[in-house]
């Protein structure tokens, strides 16, 4: 298996040369003042040595011998522990958060690259921190002064770790059917009683304290979604000396055995009376938990992202070193055997599959984290804009990476032969941690009507509009020299977009069912397109800059030019299945199936 | 889990409704006197019971346990060795035999049928049985006499089993380089010595004796493919009296943890100075191993349709009970929470991706097997055209179905959300369990390659055309009337087949990179194709026999109609990629990657 080497070229490329984020961050009154590129460049290296250093070597040991359970007891993998506390002591569980509670105030630009690595090194592990993160976002914008001050200092200082407690077993999607019930007591809190299935890290030996952000009713609350609330549930409960005191009837009943991310505690939550605190207001318990979600859901689609990016590095050590066959034009490597398995068309194609879908879903995924940048920390036009295109494409960017995310996984685990499929190689754990992300925070089913049903048709095309004009504006102003072999392409996939759109809208006006059958090849015909808009961004300053005899321009540019020829046009056959319609569907008794 | 069910039914309509094969056996004089339908319907059935009863509920266990390995003896799990048993006194061994030496003489369209069973009831299972009748095609049409009195009468009782032996640590896809070495002795064997890995089934305690076919070469052998033999090397040595002699220096080394079919024995086999017995002739050892890869090759790719038809089950199954949101149409289950999932759109189409494509594979590959019977058994024109087919299509079918298989059981798993990703349901080890069948056998970028490369450039067009021709035929035959929404993009799709095939063949003959970078393209297309032509050929049986009442065919025709609205349109995109050419993929050097 490749040491994992962390991709920060790319990463300051996107920042500075592609997106220009240190003006952004200077023009941000809410960033100006403590986010600048020389704390970012410390931040990301510092950051990637933890991730290679500490966090990969972890791994497969975490897959091997995983969480243990034990009569309500969980115990991690060995060394989680030790990394966890290195990882705390650095104060990164603070990296996104509200620099009044200690945090470090970091954009998601950063901490979706802090995310990118610690998945490329470990997914087990980046979900210890990041769903104490997620958390953290939910604590700090609708949390009380006095919840804040007691809780959110101690998850940023990485004391306390903390869980999200959503799904039930009878209400996964649909979670107005919630049965976890909250009793408001005389003194202000409230008595939790519950089951919760699904907890990533509910529970685990690496904080002294567990923060458990949980769905309830109240008794008298009304039926489905607007009935839910939500609640902070510690563990073990907090003296007013801010001492641990006695512990809080909050058990872990079992763990999950699963496919794979076996280093990660899933767990059957139960509350028994538990005391709770209300977050935010009653009834508006999903309203609290869609606000940590736009960010964790990117956070879910860059998993997809870092194992891609880890199955890349170990597929192309493999296929360089690997000698097998013969170049079809002809000997390659006289004084070998056989020339390396690099000469075969078949073998490039698994490669650069994985290379421009990867280091494209990196841009993308920049792009969505600043646009949730300028909703969180811009003003005016721009804040509208960004709150636009965040809620637009945060289901695209779960969905999309993830998606593609196993996909990479699969195709660097095919480049090893079998030796991907035996486990020593590490490409088959990649494909099995990776799987999950299609599945949970909403499977892509569930995302894919977000994006089509919710945001695009339920604002009439409004909110696609605005992306399908930003990228018309950058077709016009782009001059076309240079620029014209990818241009081209991507004003024709705008162009099928908008219609697709368009088409999709008008059918759905006459039979909503439309809209569930077209959701996933809409999703993944905007995905591509989208990519296609940053991959010529991306060219377009690497042409600049190709001059520089920098080989890392010429590999950008190269990349580009087999992403529109190779890849792009996996839309049209998205397009011809999503304008099917959905009678083929529909027309079709469930007892024939 | 569901309880796995064979789909009898649709094998029945396969052999007798859309294939005539009970006239086609009467019209063969290899097969009349011992197939008929009365015969290999009491054999399906049968075959079924074992299938459902004995095989699958090991399935689970299997996995959990798997085969464990101590100090050269390797155990299998829990109930194997009964199933085995159970399987060996039934006959079962035999089933695709030469009769000449107690073999049932079945043809493949039958075996075929067999394989899906047991690959849906367990893949691991399925290996030790498979691997057996694998070696004996080759012993059986390429070994003395004697080795078959000896030998291959008693792998057809069950009595012993058998492993192939090719791959070694360096030389898989390019077994030219293998090491192992034969070295003739005075009695007229040789004495093998070598070291074999990823040997399926190559140790175990199912039988008392295990027959190896190695792969190896001669001292004086010439250098690449054209100097390897093979050897029939027993485990244990035969004495005259054909009791089992001493032991025969044959060792497994250890045993690989893999992703999946952990029941599955993969082991390295270490051959020191064995006594082996030459297989036809010296130096042509290849052509005896790839007798048996035609009809090995068809039963890898079963393997995919075998588990995807388990994973569909299962997932139907699970649909139809968990309820979860409501229809986007209104309310349809008023007296539950929730309606079942089946209302929603996406969980349609994920479901009909998998019955489509699972119905469109066994009807396929039965198509499939028969060319490979009229190759066996026919006469005349027919054999030959058999052949033809059988040879461009076997790699289809193991590249094809494999492909599909897996994505199919991963879609399988997605129906069921969280609960697809946690062990108890059985869906991810579908997944893990098909993965290894798109790896072994030959990579799938290999046969896509023995397609594009070997059989269509290397007979300039003409294998291809044969099965044009066919198409072609068959679409100027069938009446316009019911028939024209199928028959309609089946000309386009086989049109544009053919353009493809002139399009790679004129760009190969300039850059023979061009069939490398298209190939896993091309396959594809031409596995959509094919499969519309199947499809079109049951729908035209189901348009005649739906006014029978049988919700089967009406079911039939349905879901051929989502085949050609939502499948074969994948086509479109994978016919711009391979058109796309091999520059992107050659015009950037190795340290660009």
């Amino acid at each position: 298996m490749a040491d994992y080497q962390v991709p920060l070229k790319d990463m300051n490329f996107l920042l500075y040369d592609v997106f220009k984020n240190d003006t952004l961050w200077q023009n941000m009154p809410k960033l100006a003042d403590h986010v600048d590129r020389e704390t970012v460049d410390a931040i990301l290296q510092e950051c990637s040595k933890i991730a290679e250093q500490q966090v990969a070597p972890l791994s497969r040991q975490g897959d091997e011998i995983g969480v243990s359970f034990d009569n309500g007891k969980v115990t991690t993998a060995p060394g989680y522990k030790e990394a966890f506390n290195t990882y705390a002591q650095g104060g990164w569980s603070s990296l996104g958060g509200d620099v009044n509670y200690g945090g470090m105030g970091m954009p998601k630009v950063v901490t979706a690259f802090h995310e990118e690595m610690l998945c490329s090194a470990d997914i087990s592990f980046s979900l210890y921190t990041g769903l104490t993160a997620g958390a953290g976002l939910s604590l700090a914008k609708h949390g009380s002064e006095a919840l804040k001050q007691r809780y959110l200092t101690r998850m940023y200082s990485g004391e306390w770790s903390a869980s999200m407690c959503l799904t039930e077993s009878h209400a996964g999607t649909d979670l107005g059917m919630i049965r976890t019930k909250a009793v408001p007591q005389k003194d202000g809190s409230y008595k939790v009683t519950g089951s919760k299935i699904f907890i990533t890290a509910g529970e685990h030996d690496l904080t002294d304290n567990i923060i458990h952000l949980v769905l309830a009713k109240l008794p008298d609350a009304p039926e489905g979604p607007r009935g839910i609330s939500l609640f902070l549930v510690p563990k073990i409960n907090v003296n007013d000396d801010e001492t641990l005191a006695e512990a809080n009837n909050v058990s872990c009943g079992s763990i999950e055995h699963k496919m794979g991310i076996h280093a990660s505690a899933t767990c059957v939550m139960n509350f028994d009376e538990s005391q709770g605190f209300l977050i935010g207001e009653l009834n508006k318990g999903l309203v609290c938990m869609f606000t940590m979600m736009n960010f964790e859901r990117i956070g879910v689609g860059i998993q997809g992202i870092g194992a891609a990016v880890k199955s890349y590095q170990n597929a192309l050590e493999y296929a360089k070193d690997r000698i097998q066959g013969r170049s079809a034009t002809g000997i390659k490597n006289p004084d070998k055997a056989a020339d390396s398995i690099m000469v075969h068309g078949d073998v490039r194609r698994m490669l650069l599959n994985m290379k421009s879908m990867n280091e494209g879903s990196r841009a993308l995924s920049t792009y969505i984290a600043m646009q949730l940048d300028l909703a969180t920390y811009g003003e005016g036009e721009a804040q509208v804009k960004g709150e636009t295109l965040a809620a637009l494409m945060t289901p695209l960017a779960k969905a999309f990476f993830t998606d593609i995310g196993f996909e990479n996984t699969v195709t660097g685990q095919q480049v090893l032969g079998g030796h991907g499929y035996v486990r020593e190689w590490g490409q088959e754990q990649l494909v099995r941690d990776t799987r999950i992300s299609q599945i949970y925070e909403g499977t892509n089913g569930v995302q894919a009507m977000d994006l089509l049903a919710r945001k695009v048709a339920g604002s009439k095309g409004a909110m696609m509009q605005v992306f399908l004009d930003e990228v018309t504006t950058y077709i016009d102003e782009t001059p076309a020299d240079n620029m014209q072999e990818f241009i081209n392409p991507l004003k024709n996939a705008i162009s099928d977009l908008a219609e697709l759109t368009q088409d999709i809208l008008s059918r759905s006006a006459q039979n909503t069912n439309d809209l569930g059958t077209s959701a996933n090849d809409y999703l993944h015909v905007f995905g591509y397109t989208a990519m296609a808009y940053i991959w010529a961004k991306m060219v377009e300053v690497a042409l600049d800059k190709d001059q520089s005899g920098d080989d890392f321009y010429t590999s950008k540019i190269k990349t580009a030019r087999y992403y529109f020829a190779r890849m792009l046009p996996r839309t049209q056959s998205l397009i011809l299945s999503a304008k099917a319609g959905s009678e083929t569907l529909f027309d079709i008794d469930d007892e024939l199936f």
